[in-house]
């Protein structure tokens, strides 16, 4: 195998130490408050990643489409949460109940037709597929208040489903000072749809929330599982949110200088990296500092993206990185650049141990 | 083959007659202003886009990396040019070498160590090289000014390099009112650097710029051909800049409506759809109206996207879409899109007529 510093750049590069000690911190934040934990595979889509995370005590996985619950079933892994409002057609029931054979699969909801639709989709085999009932508890994307949540339950048992909860995904805690507000919201949210939904006879046995922000924060009085993905990696949006330090960085883009700008135009100390957004992505939110963060410079900026450049002002006094030198690039979300590329490169102690094919790469539906 | 409304969404969904039109329109504009026209692959990825590119008289392709361009020549591409300034390492002067024997190639400069560097690590095959130096028109990226120009196609020369003219990419012809402009500096940096190459005795029988946005205002005073990319699909940005008319919109996301809110918590009409930044991506310029558009619904808004979900706030007055509607996504940024997924559905007539694979996906290097 060639050494790290051989491969032709951009390349996703995942240091398996860092890697396994945020897995095994995960784990062990979730034992001591008795919360199961079902980890986001859609953030690294890895056979190997799932294994390890498996191997620490995760209770099962979570995935966002049927194509990664397939990837991840024919692997092995033998319980899968869908969490998303799946819309049932015939040829993704069919997928569905082939899953179904494979694993405990269990999905979400959060509309009466969509539980007639999917009850009808999968006919007899409806009462094989698990349903939680997805509930808003502020990010105000998918999910429906707790009142509603009673009709949802209510027509997916009707539909022959089997409700077995509620969740809720508090996507507002990815705001500088939301945490810790999000998972109280989230928490209020799945105590008042649980209530309801048990006062109407149905089981809400697993009431499932959590987002890396918000994970070791949430304790076990309310829900009983929890969802982190990103914890894996970490990268420059939990770094900048406080919910990382530089040493959880388990993740980077290896990137070449290839053009830089030191005389002439009266331009700011300007360089230009190989990793644009067709490997870093080009998701920012409006507090981000810049498009992803230098692992080894915290105070130089990616102040612009394109495909194959990433523009960087280098901070004054710092002398400016050679031609030719590379970098390391903490990309600001790691679940849009591993779903950029088809394989990473493993290092161990600086040197490169494997490579890593990124399994569930792109597996929309 | 399955019919249209069969297949799994989000699905990148290509109109065969639109994308031919819009690519026999650019082909007939550049020959009419005779330019050659050097489309850029690094769109589409799509080797039965590219045969048609060549076949209306695309004088050869431009692409992104080497990888790109291996792709394009396995395939019988017989002109090249790697339009970046390639930093370039041993293993990649391999690559670069293995690939002038099947294809003529040019690759761009924007350094004196960049030369250099190319010249040793090719050695005895610096000769089959071509090279355009970059020269900076306002994008403020890469490329240097006019006068650095003649000290890196030196250094190049003294590499052992063929020098053959000059490139630039007016990036910053992406926004309200700026084409003209643009198209004004791209060739006064162009005539600027080719003036002073050929007072140093330099080659500059090409001298190419070109986006979309700016191709069709290109004369041939200056430009000896253009390269633009987006023109094959248009986007929602070439739309709301004015480049394109919903007519020439070649390119959508069949996206199914998974979640609504049409009750309670006094939100706006609102609804989620499936086709989130995973394959969509979150190019977002600051003048867009949102993260892409309905391409039968103009006055609808994106106005939120994660990695499965678009929310889309609906027009007032206008009946919100049932649940499991399918509905059809114009991405803000083709190239982004394109590099999202394996391969496309085509139709024509608005019949399913074909599936092409995106055989340069992920080719980062």
């Amino acid at each position: 195998m060639s050494a790290v510093e051989d491969i032709p750049t951009p390349q996703v590069v995942i240091d398996q130490d860092v890697l396994e000690r945020n897995i095994t911190r995960m784990a062990a934040h979730v034992r001591e408050t008795s919360l199961r934990l079902r980890p986001h595979a859609k953030t690294h889509k890895v056979l190997q990643i799932a294994d390890r995370q498996l191997a620490a005590g995760a209770a099962g996985l979570t995935v966002a489409t049927i194509g990664e619950a397939e990837v991840f079933a024919d692997h092995g892994v033998d319980d899968l949460f869908i969490a998303y409002p799946l819309w049932l057609t015939r040829p993704q029931a069919e997928r569905l109940r082939r899953l179904s054979a494979k694993a405990r699969v269990s999905v979400g909801l959060d509309s009466v037709e969509g539980a007639q639709t999917m009850g009808a989709a999968l006919n007899g085999a409806a009462g094989e597929i698990a349903v939680l009932v997805e509930v808003d508890s502020g990010h105000h994307r998918s999910g429906v208040s707790p009142g509603l949540a009673v009709e949802v339950a209510q027509a997916a048992h009707r539909a022959g489903l089997l409700v077995e909860g509620v969740f809720t995904f508090p996507g507002h805690s990815y705001a500088p000072g939301m945490p810790q507000q999000a998972v109280e919201q989230e928490q209020a949210a799945l105590a008042e749809a649980a209530e309801l939904l048990t006062a109407a006879g149905h089981n809400v046995s697993r009431r499932s929330g959590g987002s890396t922000p918000t994970a070791t924060l949430t304790g076990s009085s309310v829900a009983t599982e929890v969802r982190p993905g990103v914890y894996v990696f970490c990268d420059a949006q939990q770094l900048e949110l406080g919910r990382c330090t530089w040493d959880d960085i388990a993740l980077t883009v290896a990137a070449t200088v290839v053009s830089r700008t030191d005389t002439g135009r009266g331009s700011p100390r300007r360089l230009v990296l190989d990793s644009g957004s067709k490997v870093l992505g080009t998701d920012r939110s409006a507090w981000a500092t810049g498009h992803g963060r230098l692992i080894d410079h915290p105070d130089a900026r990616i102040t612009a993206l394109s495909e194959h450049h990433a523009t960087v002002v280098w901070p004054e006094g710092s002398p400016l990185p050679a031609l030719g030198e590379r970098l390391r690039v903490v990309p600001n979300h790691v679940c849009v650049t591993m779903n950029l590329v088809d394989d990473v490169a493993v290092v161990s102690g600086g040197q490169l141990v494997d490579r890593w094919a990124v399994a569930a790469r792109g597996k929309n539906s």
